[in-house]
């Protein structure tokens, strides 16, 4: 595994590859856990070069969020990537990606307004900016990203299409803890008390989908069911939970055909997000 | 030449092309005059392929403005392409660049604010989305715009620094009528008395390197030597004369060493714009 910095030096080594091989490309933050491993080795198993980026990207973060203290492990990850089978493992430092006198912003409208965006404003143009950077210097045939993150995958579908980026989207879905619980890098400063009470997220949702199951339709039926579940739970700071449209993330007033579930809550000072896919049939 | 309309064509008909043979690109709204011509010779000379587009681009057209009738010559663009040497002629409409749903906007910032963006809200964002889309779909070697425009070279540098698009971006100097009007497809508007009239513009430009020759060197002696030559000449709807810095257009107090003078004035219903690079030396 080779470890790069520098976008020329990744660039150069790009030239000489894309064209006969098919390369995968896996963005992240770093602070690898499974759901990270196996997007690498999807793409190992789909593509020639794999290349994963490791990039704690300061615009998508508010002035009140953990931008300083993110997880940055790097010593570890370096060894797991390479475990996971990943060619080059691109680092590239604040300086490079945003070069002095850098103002360019890529703001991805209604999309990045909802749910997460309304809680954390900016933060989707920040990382609609930051994906249209990488894929625009690496070029990659096959982006992986994960499912938990549902509204950030919506709006990077979105700039692909918008922008025309020659590249397939590759979704994968949530990896979880044995107990239910969505795997994440913040996962780790979750305190036991509050451990113990986070699988109670994906419970409920999965509670949303046997009440589908049995016949429920209206929007404010399921995510009615959901919070009662989180408040037995325990769990009392719901930013929200909302029935919506899998693509505009609208919030839909029944479920006909397919809807994307999403949840928001705070445990302590650690947000939970998590989502699940239902469909009427 | 080939005239190609559909992004899928174009796409595969470059991918046998690109890595063995120079692309150069000439962006443009057609209605094709002598500046046109100069960029896609120039692209001739130096790169293996020449691609030109025509896209009257709606998105950095003001509501008040004229998108609607904005001259499309299109029969003869294509003989004046063809007789330039150009070997692709892309014709995309506005469904093939903005598809159904699109959102995605790219904002340039501060620079977008100033000068013609002040008078064109919302502008150079259109410009440099449009930009953007034309760029990631094509991925030249060498892109060429001319210096008239000098405000929208800004922007397009910035964008292609910001965004790490992997090209060279070719200046070329302004093509002008022999009374030294700067050319434009807008200038057919003029009615005759304006069209007399016009030539001040550049004049009063000139008459300002003149003055920093003889040492003239205050921000504001320079433009109000300008504003003087222009109303001697009638023209007294001017949108702004303005010293500036040559890459951020931030105004100048004094020229010290290198600097873009910037100017727009409007006669009737037609708006000039034109500039010229001063040096202290």
């Amino acid at each position: 595994m080779k470890v790069v910095s520098r976008v020329e030096t990744l660039r150069s080594m790009m030239a000489a590859l894309r064209n006969a091989q098919r390369v995968g490309f896996v963005p992240t933050m770093g602070a690898f856990h499974h759901g990270h491993l196996s997007l690498m080795r999807q793409a190992r198993k789909e593509c020639d070069i794999v290349v994963v980026s490791i990039f704690v990207n300061p615009t998508q973060f508010g002035p009140l969020e953990d931008y300083a203290t993110y997880p940055r492990p790097l010593s570890s990850d370096k060894i797991a990537a390479q475990k996971s089978g990943v060619d080059i493992l691109w680092v590239p430092t604040v300086a490079h990606l945003y070069p002095e006198g850098y103002r360019t912003r890529i703001s991805v409208g209604p999309i990045g307004a909802l749910w997460e965006g309304e809680r954390r404003p900016g933060h989707f143009d920040g990382v609609a900016t930051i994906v249209a950077i990488l894929l625009s210097v690496l070029r990659p045939h096959t982006a992986y990203f994960g499912q938990k993150d549902y509204q950030q995958v919506c709006v990077i579908r979105q700039i692909i299409r918008d922008l025309h980026f020659d590249m397939t989207l590759r979704i994968l879905s949530t990896r979880r803890e044995t107990d239910g619980l969505a795997m994440s890098s913040r996962n780790i400063r979750l305190p036991p008390h509050a451990r113990r009470m986070a699988p109670a997220l994906y419970e409920a949702l999965q509670g949303a989908r046997l009440a589908v199951r049995q016949g429920r339709r209206l929007g404010r039926t399921i995510t009615e069911a959901v919070i009662r579940h989180l408040h037995l739970a325990g769990i009392t700071e719901i930013d929200y939970v909302a029935l919506c449209h899998p693509e505009t993330l609208e919030p839909l007033r029944r479920l006909d055909r397919h809807a994307v579930l999403l949840a928001a809550v705070r445990l302590g000072t650690v947000r939970l997000i998590d989502n699940i896919l239902l469909s009427a049939r």
